[in-house]
């Protein structure tokens, strides 16, 4: 399979990727291993020089033997020479202050593909947003991939699948085929909203599911944390004009199962944490770098409810993140996310105007095409 | 909130639990402690003594503190006097048999609800067809119970939904109010076909699952299995008149989460053994009862085949058991449920009659409101 793989793509073409981090080093291992000429820019001489010479990333992927092909640089000059495609794996919230030095190395006809999961403070902005605003290129040059992506395992090369997206099918197919080997799968969508949505809301699962975790309860409370959490997952990213089906799928779904199971996961250890009863303060002093889960949980609340999506889950992560709700407490009312036989109101977000919010509510469950939250199963 | 619920549904209400095995033990448990007088049955006397005066089931709940007004009987005549909801939980096989015994005490209006799992061989009934066929009474009389429900963790009184499920929404919610305390929350929903397939499919893609963790592949490609597997379930269901939303709720999507990440699941362990390398047949051996995904493996197959729903994870788990796929090949394989890029073709299921196949496909994706597996994710 492997050669009809690569005898379809042809002789490798020339790709970079900027970052070389855990992600952004699996993701050059990826191409490389599928046949692509993949040249890795790293910030650091000292890394790139580790990774062109002992094909080697002892920081981030130790103990990974990353591809003969695979060549790296600290030259953003020489990284982007020629590169057809360009994989941008930098933490989210410098992708801005990246973008402005790579806009002038920048082949004009260059597809921009973005690995990172995360919506820019203050602006709000998705990361295929920031590429588009910054680069000032069509959107149909931009693509975002996302999915139930461990870095470690793949570079294990456990087998995977992921979900390149753009809002041009053909830009997606022509950065799958490149994003194709033995292990790795991708399938393509053009719901760039779904897909980069999916990757930020599931954190906010992934949290909550941590936080049930660390009070000791089991399997059937956490799977039911997934199965509701998707359904707020998928009433949120429709609001903002993501199609149902996405959310369903790898980039949703599958990212989320991936990531609540991980116990590599910050988000998941950060819940942990909380469900033990450490307080947040704590919490954020212990992880260290941030944890995108808990820093997102106020900006994704305030979305919802400019948009009168309901998402209780996500709200007694918050009462749990503000103290005011205990953390075994936590888990009953994450089952319930509507009002039951019409008699019980559910705390905090039903509250005032809810009539309207229900009406809006059946309004988006209609437009989710059979509305899995009330319709499928109702309290 | 336990006060209100109580109150809400008055002194207790006279209902049977028929099997006291440990999901029969667990939900009569959950039923007294909702406040329903209830009567258990266990069919060895010496069983039912022991309930009923040490209120404890150390064969099946080993540590397990039963509800003091919990009672328990071996007469059946006695378990069903005054019954208004009957609870069956006995082997699937044996329920035909059962039943036969159980119709002369029945009370002419009482509820039967089914807690079991599973399709009769032979007849291929789902066990709420079997109860309306043998009891001869109205579907609105038949409820059955399905989700992501790990007995032992629930008697724990570790946080649990489920989905009561009645051609009737009044029985449903009749039987879901008695079905409800603090650490147990029912949901209702009118798709029967829906809810009881959920149960039995969830078990095949469990033996998927263990296959890949036998092989030692981690959470990336379980979460990958799991996503692709709810396609196949939600395929086959609706093919047989199911709602979509219902595998997308608790007793689909919430039932293969627990299922697949519960040690305790026979079908997960005989995968592993199976990814490990062992033989079917030693497998078989080793796991001493039946094993309900191994042995519906070919059945469901068959149905799928006679309404042309392609299922590639169940397919290739009947390659594993039959020995003519290697299990740590399963993987790859198991994440591709499309032909990619117009060029590969996959073995097995979509040789033959592939084009009629796959327009049903897609009418079947469109009945689905959206078609999550090709639209969703497309190759």
């Amino acid at each position: 399979m492997k050669g009809r793989t690569n005898a379809r793509r042809g002789p490798g073409k020339r790709v970079a990727v900027l970052g070389a981090g855990s992600w952004g080093t699996t993701f050059a291992k990826i191409l490389a291993d599928g046949g692509a000429d993949v040249v890795l820019w790293a910030r650091r001489p000292e890394l790139a020089r580790e990774i062109q010479e002992a094909k080697r990333n002892s920081d981030y992927l130790p103990g990974v033997n990353l591809p003969l092909g695979l060549r790296s640089t600290s030259r953003l000059d020489l990284a982007l020479a020629g590169a057809e495609q360009v994989f941008v794996s930098v933490p989210s919230q410098s992708l801005r202050e990246n973008l402005k030095v790579i806009a002038p190395h920048l082949h004009a006809e260059a597809i921009v593909v973005s690995l990172m999961k995360g919506v820019e403070k203050g602006t709000g902005l998705r990361m295929s947003e920031v590429i588009a605003e910054v680069l000032t290129i069509d959107p149909s040059q931009i693509a975002v991939i996302s999915g139930p992506n461990l870095a470690l395992e793949i570079a294990k090369e456990q087998p995977t699948a992921a979900v390149v997206s753009s809002t041009s099918l053909e830009t997606a197919q022509a950065v799958a085929s490149l994003a194709t080997n033995r292990y790795f799968r991708s399938f393509v969508n053009t719901d760039v909203i779904g897909t980069e949505f999916g990757g930020v809301l599931k954190n906010l699962i992934a949290v909550a599911i941590g936080i049930v975790d660390g009070v000791g309860y089991g399997e059937n409370t956490k799977a039911s944390i997934i199965t509701r959490g998707l359904v707020e997952m998928t009433d949120f990213a429709v609001a903002y004009g993501a199609h149902p089906e996405t959310l369903s799928g790898l980039a949703g779904l599958g990212d989320l199962i991936a990531t609540s199971q991980s116990p590599l996961s910050r988000n998941n250890t950060a819940g942990r944490l909380l469900g033990q009863g450490y307080h947040l303060n704590d919490v954020v002093k212990q992880m260290q770098q941030t944890t995108e889960g808990l820093a997102s949980v106020g900006p994704v609340l305030e979305l919802a409810r400019a948009k009168g999506v309901e998402m209780p889950i996500v709200e007694q992560v918050r009462q749990v993140l503000a103290g005011t709700l205990d953390p075994k407490d936590i888990a009953p009312h994450l089952t319930t996310d509507d009002e039951p036989q019409g008699e019980r109101t559910l705390d905090g977000q039903a509250q005032g105007g809810s009539a309207l919010r229900r009406a809006l509510k059946r309004t988006l469950d209609q437009l989710r095409h059979g509305g899995r939250s009330a319709a499928g199963d109702r309290p």
